[in-house]
């Protein structure tokens, strides 16, 4: 099956003609479980589920119209060369909605978060698009048919149609509509996430082919899907119960065991930077101490923290700098 | 079984009544495929086969003589305190080979490598103190025989008997009696390696205790007995072949994924420092400059690294203060 075959079985019935202008917001998300492997390279098919949690404002903005001319996409306002990798991705996922052939879009995409260092990918983007071309066609969609059209863009995306704890079930048909975003029912108002940003320098390489090398080369990669499974149980029960140490414990154990399977691959695939083995012993040594405070990572040398916000005050002050997230809300408590 | 039972099995109709003195020495071994994860405990029994190199000249010698009182352990010339892990683990093993209760021991060990950085570890220390204790008692025991005794000591200390490549064969006996060295016939006189010294710091884990942590927490270690078997193979064809490239890659990949099965422990063992990545992306580029050039990573933060005579100029011109051993002898080959 191809991605338009997906898009034309979705989109059938559906409005064609596009209004003037559409617009909308998805925020990032940060996975707990991670997705790493497909099954399926052409639809995003994930080999295993996923839980992620949303960053609720901090995502992408994106405004999209038709236009005349070839399209143009431009980043906080700066045209891209279609040369450019971004556009030439964004313009290949735009080829499967357009109204007529030969008419372009106009695609603005503004995000409060930095791209391409591993703390946002493209989900929001991707998100943000799909649900802006769902407001410019004025298709109407459901939610499980926006996070497949996501899917379509980058896999992560489909978890950025959901705000709070989002499950990505990977399901099991060929044609992946079974395989979408859900969004879990806990509110966590005390859970603190905190963005460390130690490089805003681009990756060595995508996550894409990262994913693929480590399916294709890592034997330790056998093992993953049952890390995965036991990570999956501990995480929804953590969630259900509020219990942090469990969240964060299993978070970070699940990152670790991911880039544990890039680093068992060939070439070996290694993100981390000196400054991250760094970050991490610091984290170590504060939890030694006493601190309640755990550590994510995804396809990229930046660490995302893990903590409550009765420590918010603490671990800011441990780490100046720190972007501090709510990610249902709520004022800072102070310790 | 106990390590007396085996010890006794061993010594059996050998002379029991000490000389003067025993002296020897045994080279430290680096594992291009590591020993990692035992399946007996008291006898340190592994679960997976693993092969290693020689450092020929770079080890310990150690003197032995009976005395009528308590056990002496000298390192490099300073008397051990009796409290210390050293002399509590080598009195425990000297247990074993008392020839009548209350009777103590002289050990006198000289290492020309640091110890307890993960450069040397403890093989060559229980290597040569069992050739000692041969000496010492003349029992002129067999190879296969001193290999079990030195693995009594410390697993990888089995290797240690040896000189030039060695595989250890996990065997399959409850009582260990086929898991033992075996020498490989290949010499090999263009191989280098290069000790990395990044730090003398003591682990913040020792190998046992992380090697007990990985296997019982670690969901990827699943995956280990299958990426030793395929490395195994690997080496075995590279070493007949003389296939530098293949050696490199397989033992890089072999360490890499050994760190991995660690990373993916809970709590999380990570022996790299900020230097070791620095070292390791070091050795990345260099390679992608066209320098073969590989490493390996014992549990500890320095590195091993390999390469060939014909590249030792430039090697040691990257990495000063690089200690270089030739594993099969030979002068330098210049560049």
């Amino acid at each position: 099956l191809t991605k338009q075959e997906v898009v034309n079985r979705i989109l059938a019935g559906r409005k064609q003609k596009p209004g003037k202008a559409g617009r909308s917001f998805a925020a990032a998300n940060i996975a707990l479980c991670k997705y790493w492997g497909k099954r399926d390279d052409e639809l995003n098919l994930p080999l295993t589920s996923s839980l992620s949690v949303s960053l609720r404002t901090k995502g992408t903005t994106t405004s999209l119209s038709v236009s005349e001319r070839a399209d143009e996409v431009l980043v906080s306002g700066e045209p891209l060369s279609p040369e450019s990798p971004v556009h030439v991705r964004m313009r290949g996922y735009l080829d499967l909605f357009r109204p007529e052939p030969g008419l372009g879009f106009v695609v603005r995409t503004e995000s409060n978060i930095p791209l391409a260092a591993g703390l946002a990918s493209s989900a929001s983007v991707f998100a943000s698009v799909v649900l802006a071309l769902d407001h410019l066609f004025g298709w109407k969609l459901q939610l499980p048919e926006l996070s497949i059209l996501a899917r379509l863009g980058s896999g992560s995306a489909c978890r950025s149609i959901h705000p709070g704890f989002v499950e990505w079930e990977a399901g099991r048909a060929a044609d992946g509509m079974d395989s979408h975003a859900v969004p879990l029912p806990e509110q966590w108002p005390e859970l603190r996430l905190g963005l460390l940003l130690l490089t805003t320098q681009a990756k060595p390489i995508g996550s894409r082919p990262a994913m693929k090398r480590t399916r294709e080369t890592s034997v330790l990669y056998a093992a993953w899907p049952a890390q995965v499974e036991g990570d999956l149980r501990n995480l929804k029960e953590a969630i259900r119960d509020h219990d942090f140490e469990r969240l964060g414990r299993t978070a970070e154990a699940n990152a670790l065991a991911m880039h544990a399977t890039m680093i068992s691959s060939w070439p070996p695939v290694l993100y981390w930077l000196p400054e991250s083995v760094e970050a991490m012993r610091k984290i170590w040594a504060l939890r030694e101490g006493g601190l309640a405070l755990y550590f994510t990572m995804d396809a990229g040398p930046n660490l995302k923290l893990l903590f409550q916000a009765s420590d918010e005050a603490r671990v800011a002050a441990e780490f100046p700098g720190l972007e501090v997230v709510a990610p249902f809300g709520g004022g800072s408590v102070k310790s």
